[in-house]
């Protein structure tokens, strides 16, 4: 059997050969003569993901007054099962990633066909020709247990790796823009050293060219504003000296919208990539804080979906978080744990252990070897144990056993409107529900399949998915799913079932329609349906 | 001895005599009448603190459209040795409280001398006049321990009996509205219970006249903006009753400027009573949550200050706190242990001790016998203990030994620019120095006594404060400590000292001058002096 990938459309898409490599490289290099030539800089991204095929596009997007290119970009993917057909799709002018944001065939198109200032290679000989490498390669944090956060660590093997293909190739003034979150330390500790180490064996003389390396960090947010999301919106970046730091200034100048959006520059790479990991946790940790006080609200009666709202207008607390399904996605699900990690594997730090504040947490069995972030990394485990709440409600509202109940969830993927189901809390709520014994079914109008979880059929027609089911799941607000018709939504199940609302998608009115209809409805920090029930009686 | 009280500027004002008494309950009913007679209700507010005493004023400057003034206020205080001079100085038609905001004087002459609209009074009489009560008396948390916020407790007993003296004396159809913060259930559970009690004994028919009870939370900032914080900002409540809530509303509207700043009315006022605790201990886990990353970043040679700011230009971080010496005043200190205190006692619920995702803290002994709101409660314990971190700052930049140490504290309120000292945590500072053995000494511009610490002796004048200290703590950044020049400090000191800066007071510039003048200078959460140590040994 012929080794290559499939993309998601189903066309297979075999690994090149040896003449093809040999090929390729050619390729790339007279490319590269070329566009030198015409007075453009190269610049080779490192792993075409959701961060670096757009990062890639922007780059190659980028022009002077003039609308002159400034760079053209070699896109490189390794030759891998899950992603070498990016390649040849970006190379027919159309985008690796699926996405409601109109940009994003547009800017593929723009660059690949019209400018012809962005190519898509898996050959690694990109990296030799390049002025500038921007590094978006994944770098993982293995969470071995749920709601153990605490021991969750940073599989750096392949990170190292890829870093390592840099310093053999690289040409000794190359700029290594880092812009994958990493822990804090990672650019001074584990860059610099392995790029050091490689320019050694080839020779070059570190002290006449030392790695040039810098960290600047995206705020991506797939969904309607996607590619913009990259472009126009604040940086921070840092340099490891101040050669480093002045050319990444010029490069996010000429790339990003740095005039509407400044750039904000730090002393330090450890401080930029400490940046990245704390504005994640701090939004983390703001949704577990909810969490304690939804199940307050629902035990007295309260809808605290109501209350967040009316404190949401003071302008300080304009972020307080809603309470819902739980948290999902790339970032906010390992953030934390990447500078825990760093804590202690990086830095050997003991020092919170002797700290006079968190001293107390030792005795928390959990923290006792190292209390590290505790607030941050509590807040995972939280985050990564709320769908389990979903499960409870439902579990309560069918009183007590969801054995062979067939229960539809609504909605797959970890964001409104986004057809992105990485780390999605859909996921661990499926899970959990399995193992309660429940048949399971699932809806979203965005996703095909569900990688995460190959067993789940995705329904595409919502009024076909709900005919015959035990309770159906709220669990995500895609657009779709507000202001269904309650008597039409029973119609199609074909008899009063048990409604779960995880995430504030049915209005009061609509709660009433449903009891009134004979279903039993639970909501996630909505306390206050028992008073509507209580309402009806009378 | 005659009994009375001492105002802050030390005039004695004795207790009011039996003849006195009997003089006022006439006063007070002759002036009602005539209030009556012009059209105005009479609204009664229940404790002249640092709430109530704004409210009163501001409920008296109310007008309609056409200049009329709404309401006439009594302002009614107990005589206690502590606050019964506020009712003479009040109907002088001065203030009690000191404040940088200009509209305080300004409202009381208006009100007391202008429009006559207020006065102050001790008679209980008073609350049997009203038709509204305005109850802004003190509910504290009691921390029996620092650092053991989850056994902290509400102590209602003053607070129950204030309502039940309400119950005794007003009339059936006054509506009780309570700004107080108080634990979540308190207007159902406790004040409903007393008032009907109360009336049922007056022999009051309870389902002819249920008492009227609505609860609405101020969001005042003692500080340039106090009368405006509380008069120009958003508010929400809620009524127990429809009838409750209508009237609530309507007086509300007339007092507060609804137009700009809406009113939000939530369905129950268990729900109203919620959502200030809930914004306090957000707020509270906000500060919280940074201080494990100021240690990260003391640790690694991070600038967090530098950090915060970066991540602030995102909107959905504009809020992230600053690290510091700690958190003070009335309401992050204590709101969250309402709260908590709330879901053991009013609501007697077990419920989270339950939970499927709080369940491992029951792991921890401290939560063992109840789980209640971990995060917020354990916020607390961190912020409380937080001014322990610069002690230790401290101690090893002075080589670890405090013994007989001159140690000079520069600010003792708990907000910059105000002199309110309440919770302060340069108090918590202080005691834990002196602990340690050192000799103390404070300066603040802003206040002239310390309640809190009544051992310590405020110095007024910077320059002659300094002279022979062996360290200074910056630890308020009052506008007069900003910009401080280096060497004139060392001068007034005498020598090369200690500088500890516990809020961001000094710019690099200033560190690296009192480096080269000898000092050792040490920062919360500015790991990154010993790089600028460094850079001065070249």
């Amino acid at each position: 059997m012929a080794k290559g990938s499939y993309s998601p459309e189903g066309v297979f898409y075999p690994f090149p050969t040896e003449e093809e490599n040999r090929k390729e490289e050619e390729i790339i290099k007279r490319i590269t003569q070329e566009e030198r030539k015409k007075g453009r800089e190269i610049v080779a991204v490192q792993g075409l993901g959701f961060v670096g095929c757009i990062m890639a596009a922007v780059i190659a997007d980028a022009v002077d007054k003039e609308g002159r290119s400034y760079y053209f970009v070699h896109g490189v993917q390794r030759p891998s099962a899950r992603s070498f057909w990016k390649i040849p799709v970006i190379n027919e002018g159309r985008p690796p990633v699926e996405s409601t944001d109109k940009e994003v065939p547009e800017i593929f198109r723009r660059t690949v066909k019209e400018k012809k200032t962005l190519r898509a290679t898996w050959h690694e000989k990109a990296y030799a020709l390049a002025d500038i490498v921007v590094v978006d390669i994944q770098l993982d944090a293995i969470k071995p247990e749920l709601g153990r956060a605490e021991i969750g660590y940073c599989d750096t093997g392949a990170f190292q790796e890829a870093i390592r293909q840099l310093g053999r190739l690289i040409k000794p003034d190359c700029l290594v823009l880092v812009e994958t979150t990493v822990p804090p330390g990672t650019c001074k500790n584990i860059v610099k050293p392995i790029l050091e180490e490689e320019f050694t064996k080839r020779g070059i003389d570190i002290n006449k060219y030392p790695p040039r390396i810098a960290h600047s960090y995206e705020r991506v947010m797939p969904g309607a504003n996607y590619v913009s999301s990259i472009r126009d919106f604040w940086r921070t970046y840092a340099g490891i000296d101040e050669d480093s730091a002045k050319r990444a200034e010029v490069f996010l100048k000429r790339v990003l919208n740095t005039e509407e959006y400044p750039l904000f520059c730090l002393g330090d790479t450890n401080a930029s990539e400490l940046a990245k990991t704390l504005e994640n946790s701090f939004r983390a940790t703001n949704i577990a804080f909810i969490y304690e006080w939804t199940l307050l609200a629902e035990a007295i009666g309260i809808n605290l979906w109501e209350v967040v709202e009316s404190i949401r207008v003071r302008p300080t607390h304009k972020n307080i978080m809603n309470p819902g399904l739980g948290v999902g996605g790339y970032c906010l699900t390992k953030d934390p744990i990447l500078a825990h990690w760093a804590y202690k594997e990086i830095f050997k730090l003991k020092l919170a252990n002797q700290d006079p504040v968190l001293e107390h947490w030792k005795s928390w069995e959990k923290f006792s070897e190292h209390v590290g972030l505790p607030i941050s990394v509590e807040s995972v485990n939280i985050n990564d144990l709320m769908p389990l709440h979903t499960a409870d409600l439902l579990q309560e509202a069918m009183g007590g056993d969801l054995k062979e109940k067939k229960v539809l969830i609504l909605g797959a993927s970890y964001l409104k409107d986004v057809g992105d189901t990485r780390h999605s809390p859909s996921e661990i709520l499926w899970k959990t529900l399995e193992e309660r014994g429940a048949i399971l079914f699932v809806h979203d109008p965005l996703i095909k399949v569900w990688p995460e979880v190959p067993s789940a059929k995705v329904e595409k027609n919502i009024w076909e998915s709900l005919r015959g089911k035990d309770a159906l799941i709220f669990a995500v607000p895609h657009r779709q799913y507000l202001g269904l018709p309650p008597k039409k939504v029973i119609e199609a199940v074909g008899k009063p079932c048990v409604i779960i609302d995880a995430q504030n998608i049915l209005k009061d009115k609509e709660i009433v329609e449903y009891l009134r209809l004979g279903c039993e409805v639970r909501g996630v920090g909505k306390g206050h349906i028992k008073y509507l029930k209580e309402q009806l009686k009378r």
